[in-house]
């Protein structure tokens, strides 16, 4: 019946973002109110008086999450924050949230309220209304879409594309944390696999272990930009790793970046996990993903007011495109930094 | 290590809507910004001049669609087809999508390429812009998610749940052919597994395939009823089955319906298909599904303008609830109408 294409290229050949890059290519605008499209954390529409940013996500399970070790709660929870955290990153107040999901049939109604109990949560905190969905079956496993929508004035929006040389570059929290928090939930889940009478403590991880199952997005970063009259000149949400995410301002600015790693952030618990794993920390940081921290840029101008804003770390400039993307280390040497997100595929 | 909930309640108990009132009951709304919630074909967002209309919709493979018989082209066009016909159903003009895919690591490139290619032609056909989205692997099989985003001045608007009594009932089109299209494909198929020699000839049926395989929504309408100055005074599209979308704007709006069988357009082809596989083509047109025509009311002082509007049916009015819905038969009998729509659970 239907036939088999001839050719087979496969996806690993290009990539999550080339993929995306390489399948939306032929796609011109046609509405005037399609301000910004395909490339950025979040669309934009231009509704006259306030901007409408869009974002959609899509989680699967046994890729995204193991519900070995994810309660469904949390999972409710975590699948608001990571679109909620793209609105932010356009500098935008989230407003409002559609829910899909397709789960089989050995989900109950208990289960899935267990789900919405973290949704309705996230909603309350980060104050978004839940105004539509879809639920459906699925042969196998739970997957989840959730997209996100907020609004912003004109001319505070940020994209990714507008960092300028001489510009700072900051984060929100820290880094590596999440990335280690999934390390220790798989190594229980091996123990448990092989000797299920052993409960695992986690307590003493919960910092962690908390930063993987149970994210925050930056709202209060964004308000507290409102209130220090700051607009960054940049920003980009830190979900595939900070290394990949300063890739990416830098490769759609047309810039380079210097960073220091002693400015970059390390909860102390990531530090003595992370030598316990026998890995760089540093590395962690860079490549862990999932922090749903803010990685942003401002005019040099605008120092004093980041001061103003607890909780926020300069940790780098923005330099010519030509000078690379570089990590001064703490001994002193200068290494070129390597995109290495997660890849899904 | 996720302990299981110790209450197991079978989702089927619920029913596909029951399910969704129930998972979204708890969450109150807490934006001036959101003008309408869970509940019609799509949600509302107050943008001052215009509102901005929200709907989405999750398709998943063994559930939704068979790729023994959907092309991946087809299959990319009907995935925004379904979600622009959410947006004609609120009497709203669609303007941008958003378009996720969780994908197994059979699909290549060319492949994923067909699919978009279906997407592409879907978007320059009804003039909407691909603004987003994500693309994932999955552990198995294809899912789609998309949202389609639309505009309406606020007085054109039109819900579900505003039929009142003495309005006509109106479709604009025929229904049961999507239904018997892919009750087609099924036999194909069945024959196809056993001899896979056998080549199918559906030349014949190009009608009801075609209706199943690649849909189309209702731009022309939403444009005439423009041009002819109406606004029905509700409105549904026709997604599970005309009977369940009659049931839906009764029961929402309070009201009951008295529906003529003979007003119940069905196309020769489904006719004499039904005929063939022995089920009555009424009962086809009225719990077959997948049409995406529009169910709308009007006032009866309307009337005049529905008849320069080509394609447009009246097939009953909107009575007091009290009289129940009802089908007043070709012979002469009257039996309460039944909501079998499509059960994906």
């Amino acid at each position: 019946m239907a036939k088999n294409t001839e050719k087979r290229t496969d996806v690993n050949e290009l990539g999550e973002f080339g993929l995306i890059e390489h399948l939306t290519q032929d796609f011109p605008i046609k509405n005037k109110s399609t301000y910004k499209g395909v490339g950025d954390d979040a669309a934009v529409i231009d509704n006259g008086k306030m901007m409408t940013v869009v974002s959609t996500d899509m989680l699967v399970e046994g890729i995204h999450f193991d519900l070995m070790y994810s309660p469904l709660k949390h999972l409710g929870y975590k699948s608001v924050i990571v679109n909620l955290s793209d609105i932010y990153a356009m500098n935008a107040t989230p407003k409002q949230i559609t829910m899909s999901l397709a789960f089989s049939n050995r989900f109950s109604v208990e289960a899935l309220e267990e789900f919405y109990s973290g949704v309705r949560l996230a909603c309350e905190r980060y104050n978004v209304d839940l105004v539509g969905g879809d639920t459906t079956s699925s042969p196998k496993g739970i997957i989840i879409s959730v997209t996100a929508i907020g609004e912003v004035e004109k001319d505070r929006l940020t994209y990714r594309n507008t960092a300028k040389v001489g510009d700072l570059m900051c984060v929100t929290g820290d880094f590596g944390a999440a990335y280690l928090g999934l390390q220790i939930l798989e190594r229980e889940k091996q123990i448990y696999v092989s000797s299920p009478g052993v409960q695992p403590d986690l307590e003493d991880q919960s910092y962690l272990v908390g930063r993987q199952l149970k994210p925050e997005a930056q709202k209060d970063m964004i308000e507290g930009f409102r209130k220090a009259d700051l607009i960054p000149t940049s920003m980009i949400d830190v979900s595939d790793g900070l290394a990949s995410e300063i890739f990416h301002i830098c490769k759609q600015s047309g810039v380079g970046a210097f960073v220091e790693e002693s400015g970059v952030p390390i909860h102390p618990d990531a530090e003595m996990m992370a030598l316990k794993f026998k890995i760089d920390p540093i590395a962690c940081a860079l490549s862990g993903g999932e922090d749903y921290e803010l990685l942003f840029t401002i005019d040099p101008k605008d120092v004093e007011k980041v001061k103003y804003i607890a909780g926020i770390y300069i940790m780098g400039e923005i330099v010519e495109a030509s000078q690379g993307i570089k990590l001064h280390t703490k001994g002193g040497n200068i290494h070129p930094i390597k995109a290495q997100g997660w890849k899904h595929f």
